[in-house]
């Protein structure tokens, strides 16, 4: 293997002459052989980083501290980044030490050879473009990465939101199509009152509305960033107005509206923004098993559940059960909705860990914050496409239980009182037999008057708030 | 004992004469020997139900459902409720099954035994004012208990939102007291660079006013109520115009702006904003303990530590050990921090297990979201009372640490480069000698220009951005 | 009120006269007001310190570090404590700092000033007998807390094993009630194959069998306790021979077979029994929740719900719906559950923040393991006898399912083959037909071979493994 | 692209002619795309697979089910699959719906086409060998995936137990190297009373030593399997003999004592072992990250902190700070630890998630299981190699500690009391002064017999209990 030596605090280590990365990489991959995943899993944050080291070597170079030939270097390097051209260069652990310093390193390093080469340099001639002197001029780690982390952030979550709508969307289209299909609602999973299919999956898409929102909310503070902290906040290093020209060029790259903390040393060891995206993202966690659950239990069956509605089949279910199907999509997005919720308490607790200047955990709070954010994406899209867009009804059951029900004597409260309406429901549980024949037979109610007040629309809201 | 009897759907039992709850108090009790704490522990909560049915009555009253007197009764009943003066009559347990039922029905048959006092009659004859028929008018658990514990967790919040302005200003008040006090800032516990005491503890006080910022935003979203729901959100046997009435009622009792959901299907079976208001103490409870544990760090010593600054001795520290004084106040707030994510975890099981039209398990939700409130509250009062208004500096000890640190060499790297400043901070490493004494015996800078770069408004981030 | 004046490392403080608790009490009262609920909340604990100092005195004597007169004094108070004499003494914050020496100074100053009663002696005359100086004698908190922790842990865990046994013989008992009730196995919530209810129940019987057989286990490691390891678990003052002679005395005392850790630096400073224990306890959490949730859908509807078994009714359900009866016991067994769940991760959370010699955190530990214990052991009682010795079966609904399932076509899959064993299920859901009926007319089967295959013995598993 | 066409309940789909998977695994790709990682991601799951799929057709042939040329078949290609030779035909997604249907189907296609090739057969001719009717015979997914998944973890514990004795052993041998190195220990962070570095290292292995007894306790558990069990554990189309056939030819195959379950129908639908599992994984979580915390806090500085040890330096710690170097392995261990304890919520949120005969949520399990048994070792075999062996002592920083310490008066106690000593205590304190200096001066203990007193073994617990 052609190799080429390269020089750390540490001493002298030999790199493959061919790769971008350098030495401080090999010794990060050597030190965190965790998961085996690299970072370039993650294509938004290798994008998001090469972003921030362009607009600090525009920053750098407008403010007369990078001669604009290496600034230049930089720049193109960042772009075919940015472009996804050497994403396989970014080697490191996704689980590491370092408060992110071996990405930021690698990141550095991959720019600087690149650099070089577009200079027309060879890899490794630093002496002519530094990953430390000149890509990560007036930059640390401590603001870099959790800029990066943060522009990455924001586009993933920009996935998700439309992954949501579109799911959103499904349940309205449902909620249209059932508004006429009564059924019996229930709590407690006892039968309750009626209401229509299209009010149960009407709820679905404002749940899924309400998160969307929240989810809206809960990014804007992801753009508040602290590039030009440096090490710990007090922009040591950074010259006056480098923070306000990075960020302007990192504004104009990503098109994002990023504003600069207004207090850098908090800014520089606050995890809050993050610890609160995953506390939404849990919310959104919590919502969807619980629709999904619902799903479920609704589509139970055939034969010995409530067989309310029918998913669409999508897999033979059983490998020893003929014709058996199985929700597996609403499953599936159940076990996306745990993983987001124990990825919550990691993120939970690599964020109460920070001691003191700093949060040394941001690598892992990255790496969850990933993949909730990524799976809940697959999850919404799945759920909407293969599952509830292909849900029918069973018209016949569902009407079928209202009419048997004891819980229409609720809505005979108002007429016959709470006490002798609780008497007439004990007695149809006990024989078997029905609310409004036990009202007629007791000359409860007149029976034209019974059959206006257990109307569909009246039973299901009509008369009523919504 | 003198009993009277009561009937329900199982049957008669006898109740203490004396007693305001009645028979299904009674049952809720033998029902629910869980915890041995009744929910008169939550005083916001009992008042925020008697204000939920005194609007209730009176909407009843005005929408010509209720008749005056009876109205009256109930309105002066819930008025003495919300004086404190039957909280002891609220016995059912804190943890029980029935979604709210208990707690409800406790309310209601509470409010109707006072208001039939008030009306002259005795307790339990029911047939004048009817603890479901009157009482409970147009309403269901299942939006009665949701509002309430919605206007109990604003008022709780209020006073959690107080207290942290309280540790805030403390922190803020100590961060202008100690603005010129120069020390080492830490990255990974290892020697970073110059900062002022004063900027580690302003950063204290955003990191609080931030979180004040989110508790703030998310106790808005609780301030959307399903009054008018009844039981599954179709408002069945509330008539036209109740929601609204009701709601205006409430709103004018609480003086809260309150606002009826838009969707009330959703809303009666949605825990959304109690999950967001967990996950925001949680947030809250991830940045305290992180600032708890920096006090006890910079306080460690008294000769074996860091000793930077000293917290108050507020009791001796150990039984054993004389003289020895303990961070005791930072401890008890970490450990109110672990019990609110503990908390947050059965919030979110709580909330992830409802189903179809209803969540049955609200009063866990509410139960531990109380405790995280309250709790939190008063862990930041202790803090700063009793903690951070008393905290001093070891100004000698911290001003020490900087002049003799390496980490001074991170401020040469715009001047003598990041490869010879890590030559430097190697050999001050080896040999114990200083940097700014290696670096003008190597002729690196001049040593006035030397003196220029480490004056400490310069290394604390004079020049720098904030 | 009279009051007696102390004294201590901050200096001096009136105590109420009548007070057996003194100036360390007092003064953790006020740091840590943030339950309101004192440590006599907690019963095993109280008398466990009781007996741990009891041990202490008594090994103190037989070393001869400390004179009979005073150890009899002390050895009598610490009894009339275990007798529960002086509960209302013990008043510091069930949530306190400072590693549990606010506890064990309470239980100090308790004892002391019994202990000089006595012997004739007023409160606080601690120049006869001091807290510290002698009922502290060879103690720190640091190995008597966790001790006296890990026995109250152990009677407390006893009583849960009963409760487990209660409700495991309720489940057995209807396991073979139920053995001969044909009904359809689910898996997904799809019909699956057949089975007994009886098989049903009796998997609940094993599982708690099984959750009983660990938490045993558990418990068993709770038996190592550091007693005599003093601060740190250098056993600095404690002479030679005094850790085993009062590991001695406390085992005669509590009857328990207590052992000695091996190394008690590292019993000292760990918390792993504990944290074993909580998992343990969270396991439990995660099987019952599971069982309640099959009660409840099992016994849903009555008309629009499986309907297949009735829990006992033990309330009324609602406060609007008249007649409707709800799980409600389940409901709150649901909730306890989630409330050891997010006690688990309080303890993981305090545990993990253990630094260096000690854990500060062992009082939140206590809280939250004492809550799981005591509220699953009324979780497991009232769940057996409020409701699982009550369930009947609705035999008829149950084997009408078996009859009409499209389920049955898998006991033919030996004689037909999977494929065709597919189609015929096909046909069967399409048409609405049953499956015996399609299998004659398609002549795949004989009648009578097809009689033979389908029998109930053989559907729920009579010729094959159990 | 060739294709073949395969035909299941759904309908017919092309798969790629040369694939080796079938209809079932193209349609679970589609309707999972969560991860983009396939199960061969974990290659001891695709072992214990093929490893049940062998011992099945063994089982089968045995009983006479299985011809003798299609079970050779099936455990020729078996064999391929134990060898590694056909793992990338593993590819459904690691997150998936179906209760693990998918991974079983995916290998019943795999086996079945290998084994089909080894006839003479080309892939798809399944009229000769079937992917249910003969590779999954008598078998179930929910008696074969869990099995598998025992299995696959049993061999994954094994791998974590030997990286746990690495790193014991790596701190028994400091222990041993530090054994006389005297030095403060600490609680709650203050300076406590003298012991030695050795049995601070001592307690980490101590700490381990009991982990990995757990640990193996832990997954004896896991060696109960269900297999013939089939669908629901009532052994339906699993002839007499099968279960215990099947067992021993697995156990065999594997070499694993492996039991079957008692009650197949509670084993089906059990997690208890998962949960059990994911806990003690849990609590080493918990410890390891103390060790960890502990190692950075006594190795912070090098000016500004405890400077008590040195980690091995393994990289440059920081891009903008010259000389930097950081824990970072510790830091990456701790962060492994946060995620094994997020997984370990998402395991009790999955296995609570249980109904009725099935635990649909397995693949979730299966998955956080595997990361966190993988990582922890990863995580353990890193701290040993690159941090704990090369851990050096800051002998005379250690030693000037103790000497200067005001904790040495602790040792005075059973010489002048507790009150005498807290005054000395407070008066060092005041002063600066040393303790030793004012006990002589104040004349209450004699200098020689002070001498005795602080000698270093008797402080570090020579004379007391160990």
């Amino acid at each position: 293997m052609n190799v080429r030596s390269e020089h750390d605090l540490l001493g002298d280590r030999d790199v493959p002459a061919e790769a971008y990365w350098g030495v401080h990489s090999l010794r990060a991959r050597e030190n965190f052989p965790i998961t085996g995943t690299p970072i370039s899993a993650y294509p938004h944050l290798i994008e998001a980083l090469a972003a921030v080291k362009e607009a600090a070597a525009l920053a750098n170079e407008e403010l007369g501290l990078l001669e604009p030939v290496k600034a230049a270097a930089i720049v193109g390097a960042c772009r075919e980044i940015r472009q996804g051209k050497l994403h396989d260069q970014f080697v490191v652990d996704v689980i590491q030490g370092g408060a992110g310093t071996s990405t930021n390193m690698n990141a550095n390093e991959v720019v600087a050879n690149r650099a070089l080469e577009l200079l027309g340099r060879a890899k490794g001639e630093y002496a002519y473009l530094h990953p430390n002197e000149h890509v990560n001029l007036g930059q640390s780690t401590n603001d870099v990465y959790p800029t990066a982390v943060k522009v990455a952030t924001v586009f993933a979550v920009r996935g998700l939101l439309d992954a949501m709508s579109v799911l959103q969307d499904a349940f309205a289209g449902k909620a249209v199509e059932f508004r006429d299909v009564l059924k019996m609602g229930r709590t407690q999973l006892q039968d309750a009152v009626p209401m229509t299919l299209g009010q149960e999956f009407s709820a679905y898409a404002v749940m899924l509305d309400e998160d969307r929102s929240r989810l809206a909310e809960a990014v804007e503070l992801v753009h508040e960033i602290n590039l030009g902290a440096t090490a710990i906040g007090t922009g040591l290093n950074a010259p006056a107005g480098y923070a306000e020209a990075a960020r302007r060029h990192l504004a104009d790259i990503t098109g994002l509206p990023l504003v600069t903390a207004a207090n850098l040393v908090e800014a520089t060891q606050d995890c809050g923004a993050f610890v609160q995206m995953s506390g939404v993202l849990k919310r959104i966690a919590v919502k969807l098993p619980k629709v999904c659950n619902d799903l479920r239990l609704l589509s139970s069956g055939p034969r010995a559940g409530l067989n309310e509605i029918n998913l669409p089949p999508v897999q033979a279910g059983s490998s020893i059960m003929p014709g058996k199907v199985n929700p597996v999509i609403p499953e599936v997005v159940n076990q996306v909705a745990f993983e987001v919720i124990g990825n919550d308490v990691t993120i939970t607790m690599a964020a109460e860990a920070g001691q003191l200047q700093l949060n040394a955990f941001e690598p892992i709070i990255l790496h969850s914050l990933s993949e909730s954010i990524t799976h809940l994406r697959a999850a919404c899209l799945t759920l909407a496409e293969r599952c509830v867009v292909g849900i029918t009804a069973n018209t016949e059951v569902l009407r079928a239980a209202v009419e048997n029900s004891i819980g229409l004597v609720t809505a005979l409260n108002p007429y016959i009182g709470y006490s002798a309406a609780t008497e007439i429901a004990r007695e149809a549980l006990a024989t078997g037999r029905g609310v409004a024949e036990l009202v007629l037979e007791k000359g409860l109610l007149p029976a034209d008057r019974l059959a206006t007040v257990l109307r569909p629309e009246v039973l299901a809201g009509g008369s009523g708030p919504r």
